[in-house]
């Protein structure tokens, strides 16, 4: 926590013990704790907010896999190219697939890559949302049902896709630092 | 809930008692149960998510007013064109402002409106920030800094520009209903 | 005509016998003298080009029922983010249909509607014309025959979604306030 | 005529013999009958709306001379990609201007030109007009003002600008045809 | 070269023999020495690099007819706004078609062109990869060949469109002129 | 070159002794032979053309460095979403920089790196270029010389943002694969 991990000057706060040992429970799975629930930390109650929702929708039951869930965070992160997201989310891609290229693929450009027709559908159907919101139609979600999600997971996949369009907003908005040890990850 | 409030069909749960509890007070302090409530509730886990990040960023202590807030959401989902939240907060900024005109301008084009160079300055940092999110630099931050806000509340801004880029996403993906009571709202 | 109409200092002009008479008209009718008919009046050889050509379009005989021209009117503004005639028109289509969720709608998304296929493909036609007019093709003509329009009433769509990118624009460039009457109108 | 001018087949009209002489005059002093005159003498009511507003707007009287007019007319429609009125408003600009690489500048990229100040504002003014008229602000009045025009030029200049966003597309929705002659004229 | 021809200020170099002697069959070829060479002399071995490119792709061996990759030229140099290569490769066309009103559609709006199904697939592709080349997927190649092309004509159409996209954005940073001669030819 | 490097079936060419032994350079020097080259392999001619144009442009004489001309290149690459050149290019600042997060910043958005003003404007006026062409202005080149680049400075940073622009584009087209052995390059 000595770097700078955001652009701005907020109230130190002192941290419970509940998030003491969640934080602690975060270095011993994953090696460190995410800039992102530092960031939240200076209010607890915004913190437990943003995990409770996060757990949920990226670790909860889910008729998409957990890689699934992050192909569509860093689909949506590239499309607002999100430093933050990119970072720590492509790091997730690598990890889950065990195949580097295809979080790199993710980063620059999902339509490099070979995709099932389930996958290319739910990647169109994220980007079209993030891109023109404005512009979904029956149809598009048609093409979901039709490349066999049922209605439960179209659900996910429009909530993982909305979700990063908050997350990459507000990274943007503070320059969140995603932390350094991403880089090298699952390479 | 006997009209379609969204386009997918969700498996029904039955609500526990502290959700019932929940939604009668709504009907309570607002004549309705809003929809985006009902949508959620086809899943306690995310609707109680959805509602402490929520009430937390909307209504907890903030150093923008509840309309301040109520105004990002409305600029950013008229951006959006979100057709469910520029509807339910449209409503919201007419009420707490008593100032119907000031709802219609934040739904139509908030540049129409004689704003405060606070105001102006907090809806155009939202305004590119859903717009193009990759630009912001800290150029930006200094704006709001400049027309008096602290750090902490450009948090706040942030956050509630990049909640409502959410909110907007999940409507718009699911075709979300808001509630016909809305309209009439403060006129 | 004590507050300001719009932005521009023009040269003031007494009124001919015959704009007196109209604007008279006007006030009996609607209860106001549009704006933009004020902000025209500085000069009555445009007052009366504007007024012959609108009158001709919106109320003329044609293909389309008035209400449709005014749906457009709406579509074309809420691209353009146009507070003036988002303002007025959208008033019309509350009245013309006896449908204020419709107006509100055509306001903010007229896709979240349940549209016909005829106003569907009327409605689509005016948007594309309106976001991209160097990208309409025979088939997009096709698509509006297919829905059951002649070429007359092509024509008349045409006309109509062109002429409110005019009026968007010049209510734009001089900020034209709508009165405020249009707000609480057929709510 | 025999020549097909646009793609709709309208309800053919007998002309009025006041059409008929304006026509001929038109034959006279420019050597074709324009074919967007053509295009709406199916209407001789819409005809002459028409014409009532474009001689006003272009031959009338104006702070801003009938090469300026003509500058804004192409600038609009290369933004646009409007093929008829680069065509004959090219064509007019070479004419007015004795300079045809003028002309050539306004239909490829005003940028391109060395633009006095004034003609610069007056452009970029017309530019954003026509790319973003939701972002017009008093800044981008205050500007045409520091170059030098009075409020009823900015008028003028607006309703330029304007009126060529509704003709590009009315042209680009019926695929108007340019009279022939004009590509050769003031080479 | 007494006129400016762009705006840098770069070193002045002797010309080789073999330039000299490629400048002059220029001149005699053409009536000139493009200006876009000139702006290259200031190092012969870009100079060469460049012309070794351009006289292999716009007049080597390939499937595309030479008025071919000049409307592919256009195209792109339309959508880009690009002075120098709209001037100088609309020419080309008019000359190479003998219609000068093809090279003004294709200057203007090529969508306006009469164009047999391979020059619409071959223009719509040009200029898809101009204005989203990351949104380029297997079914625009399909097109291609559908159209009657083999994937070697793919590529010399992918690397033509490429090519300009290059030229117009060196041309627009330096401001490069096009020679005068070009705006009168073949009219 | 078993496996597929880009989607199109060209004619195969034997290759010359002379890029037979360029190609073994290429390994020996890299531990590769670029895909990208081995798409060009098709066609001697057009194969040594990118090369002179490549080799002069990145690895010539040029007051940029040869790492800033690689950071302009990724910068391009990843506002077109290139698959191949941000790849094989990611790679390269990782490399010339040593510094791996300093490529992750270029793949992913330049604007999260702390840049010297040297960088920025750099970068600014590549992105600009890139992305809006048509815009550029005498102010974009002067915000260069006051960064410290003189006009000779200023054609290499326009020559390498317009190479890849038509590189990615040429990528995009085909779909041209980066080699596998970038990815783990220099992390």
């Amino acid at each position: 926590m000595n770097e700078r991990i955001h652009a701005l000057e907020l109230p130190a706060a002192g941290l419970s013990e509940a998030t003491q040992a969640y934080f602690a429970k975060c270095e011993e799975k994953l090696g460190i704790v995410p800039n992102v629930l530092l960031s939240y930390a200076f209010d607890e109650k915004k913190l437990r907010a943003f995990t409770d929702t996060y757990n949920d929708l990226m670790l909860g039951d889910s008729g998409l896999s957990k890689l699934e869930r992050e192909m569509i965070a860093v689909v949506v992160s590239s499309i607002n190219h999100c430093y933050y997201c990119l970072t720590a989310h492509g790091a997730a891609v690598r990890q889950l697939s065990g195949d580097p290229e295809l979080g790199e693929m993710m980063v620059m450009n999902y339509r490099a890559a070979a995709l099932s027709p389930r996958h290319k559908a739910m990647l169109d159907f994220s980007a079209k949302l993030t891109e023109e919101p404005a512009k979904i139609e029956e149809s598009d979600r048609a093409a979901l049902r039709e490349a066999g999600f049922s209605d439960r997971d179209i659900w996910d996949i429009a909530s993982t896709a909305a979700f990063f369009n908050m997350s990459n907003r507000l990274a943007a908005a503070i320059d969140m630092r995603p932390n350094a040890e991403y880089h090298a990850m699952a390479r």
